[in-house]
């Protein structure tokens, strides 16, 4: 456990057990770091997560405080009041959105604006190894067709796998697919037709954004706490609305970085199963979660078929390969069908490569280590953030992935903080991009997967263009 | 050249010149037969592709003579007649056909049904070979996220056999798919919207039918003779119908085998540039021709842009690879936008091995072989038909790929045979499949990439069939 999550723990134990009560004064950050004798920053860390976490709240000119709780029936007030101001949006032209998802996936930029994963400890030598023997031992599937729904050898493995996930499947219940995106693509296109309405945690992954666009749904955006989605709202919303379908990414969300608990998983796939609304899972970071249980799928709270869960193995292996799966459900037979339609199947030598890794490569140590390694770079991240960024940053804590979710005081304009950036030679993922309203202005998404010296320097040149924002 | 094409050569040459004028009886099968010292066979063979093409008619209890050619005039007008019967259709289910199309790719089944070609010629060694050393070679770009728009290395070297159809296409304006079927989908997304009308050749390819539903397109069939698509027909169509695409499988029509010569595409594309109307080409069977050249696409008479050209690899050297691409003129930025969107590029490894197929492996030195290989499947196949099916059977003639067109007299229901042969374990394809309208009951297609000892016991069996339907 790293310094800070002690402090952190510590600290809102005590707040659990009624040492520190609702309202209440926390120690300052100087005083608790004499007391713990742990740096300042440390705590300032450790702070920032239980801010984050909504369990104290900072008050200028005062210190730390513990949030004062609402009550149950006041949240759900709140909740509601969220709730009515929200209207099925439909995605209009959304070009200032793609200019920038384009602007920051540009190689030649400090690559803290994109979200591809950091591919340095994929062992290529052994999965290129692999592509070989399999093709020599597969000759004739190697260069049939595949069948729509991929090959069995690997449908076997992910089945197997399932288990990390709280699933018990069977290979019959998996989909090959070209990646993840197509997982989602797919999925939406089995359970929405153009028009209809799709209910989805925001800040929102923008690539959601543009399939949603392309199919012509229209957007409920439903606002997410710590733990994600505000179920409170979802409710209203789906009392309200027509909604065709949910899309969450309950595990390490991007842009967020939350991991939705165990019991609110259970709710939200019962909430959604009341009105038969189909839940469709991106699971792509579940398996890049910093403990040594990868936690598990809202698919394994599901008795009624009516979540489409989609991975891939672009965050964990190689996104060059393109390969993912969809477990549809009681729609797998259409998803079968749409995928036929699309492109036939998904290649075959890379699926017979990656059934042989996860059989005989060693995937599971392979995971270990990049699940220290992103715990490690974004630790790091996290603490050069706090470092550098003006007063008054937040900064998301997550468990698993390397996407941190950065929030500067109100007032900030993280659109001009990212076009500065440019300038410098930066990549950052300003919030705008992340919402059809016009919300998180003040935050953006910064990339640990790639943390260096050199993200080192863009994240002093970073904290420099923001106070000088701050200051003009 | 084969002998029946000697002698069909021959009596169309003596038509063309005016020693068998329109109307005129020519000589009888065994008068034929003794005349030029060859079978009766090859004579019928003969006579059935000069039928097949419109140059010469049977009368029955007569003969054969040579066609009474309409008058240009006439020929209009008859076109314009059947162009007033064709309203935009909307693609209703075709459960039907789905199920048919499922049923004949049973792999159990003896594949005269399906479309798939055979691998059998295939370098499997040597294409796994580059497999292995490109993604050596290219360890990091093997596993990083594709391009969009494909590998360079593999644009680069489609760009340099471009000139094979007549194009000189530059690496830029071309952009790699999972397959064709991926590159037509691309195509249909970026120039129409649903509810739009596209026109079509129709026999139609099943595989179209399909993404047109599904994206909610209607659909004009536009009938073809011996050349392709009658574009007297489509002139008149795309006039009084607001048309927003024209699809052609220009070379080797999949299911009519037809060849639409140079001049007839020519006038293709520049009645279809007159109405800004996108023409989209299938072109996965113009490196399947027989001769030495292959022909060229439509886009080589393209100069507007207009003119997307979709291709792939699978039917020449590896299905299992999904590799196509697409050329799309002036819609390149939309095309890329949609591939990134659909699955974020096509998988790596198998783009790198096939750029390197393209610049190493003779892959000239194969297609000269598998085209060899298929004129000798096709002439095979052909033969068995005309020996084993009731007498009235027509048969395309193809000059290209392994497709042939079974024609049977008007009263025929060839749904009867399928089901029939099914029963015997042998597939085909019916008519009804390649239309909406109540069309081609009498006709069916046959796949004489695997012709065998298999294929022919298969053939007889489907000729005992069809007699017993005609006597029942």
């Amino acid at each position: 456990m790293l310094l800070y999550e002690e402090v952190s723990n510590r600290i809102n134990e005590m707040i659990r057990q009624g040492t520190y009560r609702a309202g209440e004064r926390i120690p300052s950050i100087r005083g608790l770091s004499r007391q713990m004798r742990v740096s300042v920053n440390t705590v300032m860390e450790a702070y920032a997560g239980l801010e984050n976490l909504g369990v104290i709240e900072a008050r200028p000119q005062s210190g730390y405080y513990v949030s004062a709780s609402l009550s149950k029936a006041e949240q759900r007030q709140a909740a509601v009041q969220q709730a009515v101001e929200i209207a099925p949006s439909s995605v209009g032209s959304r070009d200032m959105a793609l200019q920038v998802m384009s602007c920051i996936s540009d190689p030649s930029l400090v690559p803290l604006g994109g979200g591809i994963p950091n591919t340095d400890l994929t062992p290529v030598a052994k999965l290129n190894r692999m592509l070989s023997s399999e093709a020599r031992r597969f000759p004739r599937q190697s260069i049939s067709y595949p069948s729509p729904q991929g090959h069995k050898l690997l449908r076997v493995q992910i089945a197997k796998r399932s288990l990390n996930a709280g699933c018990s499947l069977a290979a019959e219940d998996i989909v090959i697919t070209s990646g993840c995106v197509e997982a989602m693509n797919l999925a939406l296109q089995a359970v929405c037709r153009p028009g209809d309405a799709v209910a989805i945690g925001s800040p929102v992954y923008p690539t959601f954004l543009k399939s949603i666009q392309w199919m012509g749904l229209k957007v409920l955006e439903i606002p997410s706490n710590g733990e994600g989605m505000n179920l409170d709202v979802l409710a209203y919303v789906i009392k309200s609305n027509p909604v065709k379908a949910c899309i969450t990414i309950a595990n390490f969300n991007n842009p967020l970085g939350t991991l939705m608990p165990e019991a609110k998983k259970r709710e939200l796939v019962a909430l959604l199963a009341k009105q038969e609304i189909p839940l469709i899972e991106d699971d792509v970071y579940g398996d890049l979660a910093y403990g040594s249980n990868r936690p598990p799928s809202t698919r394994a709270f599901d008795d009624k078929g009516l979540v489409l869960y989609c991975s891939s193995f672009s965050k964990t292996l190689a996104p060059g390969y393109r390969v993912g799966w969809i477990v549809p459900g009681r729609f797998r037979e259409k998803v079968v069908q749409l995928k036929s339609l699309l492109n036939v199947g998904t290649s075959s030598p890379v699926q017979l490569a990656i059934a042989e890794f996860l059989t005989n490569g060693g995937y599971d140590h392979h995971l270990r280590s990049i699940r220290r390694f992103y715990a490690r770079q974004t630790a790091q991240a996290r603490e050069s953030v706090l470092r550098n960024m003006p007063q008054g940053v937040r900064v998301s804590l997550p468990e698993g992935g390397y996407i941190l979710w950065v929030e500067m005081p109100e007032s900030f304009d993280s659109f001009k903080l990212y076009e500065e950036a440019l300038q410098k030679g930066i990549g950052i993922a300003p919030g705008t991009i992340f919402t059809l309203a016009d919300r998180y202005r003040n935050c953006f998404r910064i990339n640990a997967a790639f943390w260096s010296e050199q993200t080192e320097q863009a994240m002093e040149t970073l904290g420099e263009l923001a106070g000088n924002l701050i200051n003009s």
